[in-house]
């Protein structure tokens, strides 16, 4: 069963110091057979000029492309910092313990066979990560691509990829070697400086989460790339990504969304929380900067590596030809950018610039005689305004103007202004030359200008990001988490008949009240009776108008076979109402066990809020509208636990039906706060509990004096330690 | 005003051969100038080695660049087919009088100068049209960058581009040079053979739609690329790709989304016709296929040209790295294309070519080790498997295989299986000359895996359209189309005070009866009344219970002010009714005229179907559930008037809250066929009446036994020829 997890890591964890700024490096499976991992990463450690020795270990050769070798880790005699290993599987182990024997200080290991591939190599990579932890060695991998760092006072290549690229303020990780070799080609083909690369596959105990822990204190790392198909330890990785993101950008492609498995849902919170919600909720709360792809991984990251975050939503697009001019503007639209009108003044003062048949409207058509003088004076004059955040410009190559005065007069213009440009030079001739004087200029160009405004529009999402509120994480009063946490386990523990297969409990009618109880959210006041007779002294005991519910086995869906009976307002209908829910139960077939009586709640609309779990066991808050909005229009949002009070708010408007909560067409507002609260006090059992796999209530009727649940279902599991 | 307009080319149009094929060419403008167009046009026309004369025509010159010049055209003294003109605006017209006279077949206007420029510009274009209908020659641009045609019979090369393109089977049109300009450099860089190129500039004449018709009968052209800021004739457009997307592939991108102008949207249906949803629905009906970028276009266009369109959404994905098969297997399911588990009797065959560590699931990973013949192998299984409608290979070059040795496995396992294969050679370094060996066997290959996966789900998509029945145009019995249409004119005509500022007439109550009868659309019985005692008379007439609905000047959501009251069953209430209006009326400053007295309609789901323009004049049609569902959720889909039986069925489907039409949860079906009758009603009076801006049929309630309009608005505007 997928749990989440968290590693006793925190202050006592080793640094990655040694593994990624080695003095020394001592490197097992060193080959002098060309063509073999053990000769290229040598002759991509020897490449990069490693500004400490490097000691190759080899049973047999004394020397390895020339270099003294050792056979093995003891005989080195020196102090070792990083120790890669590229040995036979069979080997690490016996290798791993030879390194923590030498007091080694970390391991990257390449080699392959382990976690990924059945049972004897999980063993194999459960007894690695012991050595390493008894020795107090970070370990990068196994089968993993190596890591790279390009300070000029370390020059590390400790990889097999073709690539050792420039250095620079971008820092990458990849999960796949393979994504990881295309990521090292395309940051050097686009002339992208790289700080740090690291390749994590299996990621046996160095994760995303700890070089993002790492990275926030590296002073050359300026903007994060990650390649990821799962997290490791979901919530510390949101909860440094939140952190990070505020000082440093991430720009990450998650991929494995099609790996849903595990349990199949049972509720609608369940059943809608599909795909990569899970990875969409954590990537609106924590800043990340999500893309689909490499090719837009790069975009963005040639843009955060010297760009500023612009401060608002308004894009000037500066251009020599109508048609890409169009082409940004509905992009920019498409994306959320507003191309805004530009004043008077401003127009005036391009129009003095410009010949008659230009347009001094945003996008600025300059028309194909502009020359490199009107594009610098057009992008100062938009740059200086008060009336833009971003300036786009775009140039198509004439017959006249050289692309290369235009890319210098840009940059001289882009200087000063605090405000972020992009440049679009279209066309593959004759602009390469260009390119490189924007380039020089840090100025971001993109091929086509659906490149240039996507890598706008997500850096000017961030910016909003940055200015929201941080919020904080509140536990409302009332809210005993503990004994809510102690129902779940209870239930668990007394599972019995109602476990399935999967070890999966139902929570029963007592529990469900006694679980909303101790949270402390309101629910319609309500008790279970086996007769008819004592419905009706039930109902009295909770007062008139009351709900008579079938409570048979194995029946979810009540209302569809004719098991709720509502406002019954005296007990001749609660008589009336009990044998209508007896004969509806013998027509299809089930048994009745009883009915529950509950308070009718009137007026106030529907809403749901659930909690579901992602296959690496995230636990998903789910808002939405009730009934046919949830069923039909899945008109819901997600958010991972625990929420910060910042999150709540937000959970509870984003759904497109929000205005229906909010004094939709003259009706009453309902007491917003009150849903709130119920979502804060859900998420600090869902975040508390990992035995919780599914929540919902539905509906949480929402008033305007508070929120009050009239259903609730719930299951869990026993957590088992992963 | 923006309308529809249909010239009256037809059969009696002349052919656009001696543009598209000329025999001879002149060339009025040309330069001996350096660096001019007419300097560089003339250059691309000797370079392409023009099968036929070029005539080069300049008033002094004896040659230009060495070949012998003309005076003027009627100089020349032999046929000239097509006549190319660079010369200043003010004097094309009287080129084009010139070229007239000495019977010219065809003209080309490059100069810019015309309709984009303002009111003198405007006219000039018009008397150019003139002379040419008057002369008979077709005429491409004005404003434009030229046409191409590579078959080596003809070798036409009218542009001053710097690339000609090599021959092949993708036509292409572009209205704007500059992107004409990037999307003939990218064929070239890409190695799409082209067949004809088009640059149409203002199209003053010749547009989208007759290239269309001139590339369906042209033998060399198998694939149609457009880039295109708007429609000529949306309606004829529409009506030609529809036709022509059964035999030839049309992919387009369409831009200016962002240009929605014209008249602020009064009614529902014109309040959420915003943005390109015209686009998408033409898309829809006619078999575009719809790209976001040129590169996206060029994506499609490298496997259209050669490659079979898909026969179902079954991808098998072959490659020798996991990070890249999970991508391209996120990007099938965010696509929705199916990566299905494969059989036990295939995975086995597939684990009989491949090591035990390779995993024969789908995505096939066959590990690092994979070599070309084991590619081969388990390419040609999956291939002749039934299990898979297509295949995608993914090769990441690891340090030992050669990437062309497995580029050419891949081509020889994708012979003779008539499903179609496409490939993702991952990384920069030392692909280029695979990516040849896989172009030289029509393989189309990209960088990504996203890129890739995005071209077979656009073709499966493509391929499902074609699988759909071509449907008939039906016009219901009983609708009397001109009838609705005089109502329509009427109301026009006797718009007094009812027509705004803008031309625009609000139907009043009579009118909209009218206009619902004449076309057979079933409404809820209706009367007006001017007090009281005459609703009260007009309720017994119709029959209780009855809804009494305000009628005030300047109201239209009536019931926001609590101008509605539904459900009363005698002559007192509706009195008691008529003075709450009033009073109503009065609470709210507004001045009631009278009330309108309608059945009640009781049961049913609340539907609306609407009528609106987008700014080129074209009908849409939309469809969507009534109330909140249409409000807040906008979950409304549109179609292009006039449908067709098939268009009709599908719009009724499309909503994603059909299902409570159909069924939901035991509610009763209600009558699709009915509503279906409704949209083709209205679609044939949207079609026939360019006057009727909007209309609102809000709601339309669907019953089991039928549907009803219980609610109408409707607006309409004096026709202006364009």
């Amino acid at each position: 069963m997928p749990t989440p997890t968290t590693r006793s890591t925190a202050n006592s964890t080793p640094s990655l110091a040694p593994i990624l700024r080695p003095r020394s490096v001592a490197f097992l499976g060193a080959s002098n057979r060309p063509g073999t991992i053990g000769s290229e990463l040598l002759r991509n450690l020897l490449r990069a000029e490693f500004k400490g020795p490097i000691y190759p270990v080899h049973p047999k050769e004394r020397a390895v492309l020339g270099v003294r070798a050792y056979p093995d880790v003891a005989a080195i005699g020196e102090p070792v910092d990083l120790a890669i290993l590229a040995v036979p599987a069979a080997q690490v182990v016996p290798a791993a313990r030879a390194c923590a024997a030498a007091g080694v200080g970390g391991l990257v290991v390449i080699t392959a066979g382990f976690g990924e591939t059945g049972a004897e190599g999980a063993a194999r990579q459960r007894e690695l990560v012991a050595i390493c932890a008894t020795a107090g060695m970070r370990l990068v991998g196994p089968n993993c691509l190596g890591v790279v760092n390009t300070d000029p006072k370390v020059r590390l290549d400790a990889t097999f990829a073709p690539t050792f690229p420039g250095p620079g303020s971008v820092a990458m990780a990849s999960q796949s070697g393979a994504l990881g070799v295309a990521m090292l080609d395309a940051a050097d083909a686009l002339g992208i400086g790289i700080s740090e690369f690291v390749s994590i596959g299996n990621k046996a105990d160095v994760a995303a989460d700890d070089l993002l822990e790492w990275w926030a204190a590296d002073a050359r790392t300026r903007v994060v790339l990650l390649y990821l198909e799962s997290f490791g330890d979901p919530l510390r990785f949101a909860q440094i990504a939140r952190e990070l993101s505020r000082s440093k950008p991430i720009v990450a492609v998650k991929s494995g969304r099609s790996e849903r498995g595990g349990l199949a849902a049972s509720s609608h919170t369940g059943s809608l929380a599909t795909g990569d919600l899970a990875v969409g909720a954590l990537v609106e709360q924590c800043g990340l900067l999500r893309v689909d792809t490499v090719e837009e991984l790069f975009d963005m990251a040639a843009f955060l590596a010297h760009q500023p975050v612009p401060r608002g939503r308004r894009v000037a697009i500066l251009t020599n030809s109508g048609g890409p001019g169009i082409l940004a503007t509905d992009a920019c639209e498409a994306l959320g950018l507003d191309v805004p009108e530009l004043s008077t003044a401003l127009a005036t003062t391009l129009a003095g610039e410009l010949p008659a048949a230009a347009s001094v409207h945003n996008p600025v058509d300059m028309i194909a005689s502009a020359t490199a003088a009107q594009y610098e004076a057009c992008a100062r004059a938009l740059l200086a305004s008060d009336e833009v955040d971003a300036l786009l410009a775009i140039f198509v190559p004439p017959i006249v103007t050289d692309p290369t005065d235009v890319a210098r007069a840009i940059a001289r213009a882009a200087r000063g202004h605090g405000k972020p440009i992009v440049a679009c030079f279209m066309g593959l001739r004759g602009v390469a030359e260009a390119t490189d004087a924007l380039e020089a200029a840090h100025i971001p160009s993109y091929a086509f200008p659906e490149a240039a405004v996507r890598v706008l529009a997500r850096a000017a999402d961030h910016g909003a990001w940055l200015a929201r509120p941080e919020g904080h994480h509140v536990v409302p009063q009332g809210c005993d988490v503990e004994a809510a946490v102690a129902v779940v386990r209870a239930a668990i523990g007394a599972g019995g008949d109602a476990t399935d297969a999967n070890g999966r409990v139902e929570l029963e009618g007592e529990a469900l009240a006694a679980l909303l109880d101790a949270l402390g959210v309101p629910r319609a006041a309500s008790r279970q009776a086996c007769g008819a007779g004592e419905a009706a002294e039930q109902a009295r005991a909770i007062g008139f108008p009351v709900v008579l519910k079938l409570v048979a086995e194995g029946v979810s869906h009540k209302s569809d076979l004719g098991g709720v009976k509502v406002d019954l307002r005296n007990e001749s209908e609660v008589f009336a109402a009990w044998d209508a829910l007896a004969e509806a139960a013998e027509r299809h077939g089930v048994r009745m066990v009883g009915a529950q009586v509950q308070a009718m709640v009137k007026g106030g609309v529907e809403t749901i809020v659930g909690v579901s779990r992602d296959p690496s066991g995230l636990p998903l808050l789910m808002f939405g509208l009730g009934g046919v909005h949830v069923e039909l229009m899945r008109d819901v949002a997600f958010r991972i636990a625990p929420l910060r009070d910042v999150d709540a708010a937000a959970l509870v408007r984003a759904p497109r039906g929000f205005p229906l909560l909010d004094g939709y067409r003259g009706a009453a507002k309902v007491d917003l706060a009150a849903i709130e609260d119920v979502l804060l006090r859900v998420s600090a059992l869902a975040a508390a509990c990992p035995e919780l796999l599914e929540l919902d209530l539905n509906p949480l009727i929402a008033r305007p004096d508070g929120a009050v649940v009239v259903d609730v279902r719930a299951s869990a599991q026993a957590y088992l330690q992963p």
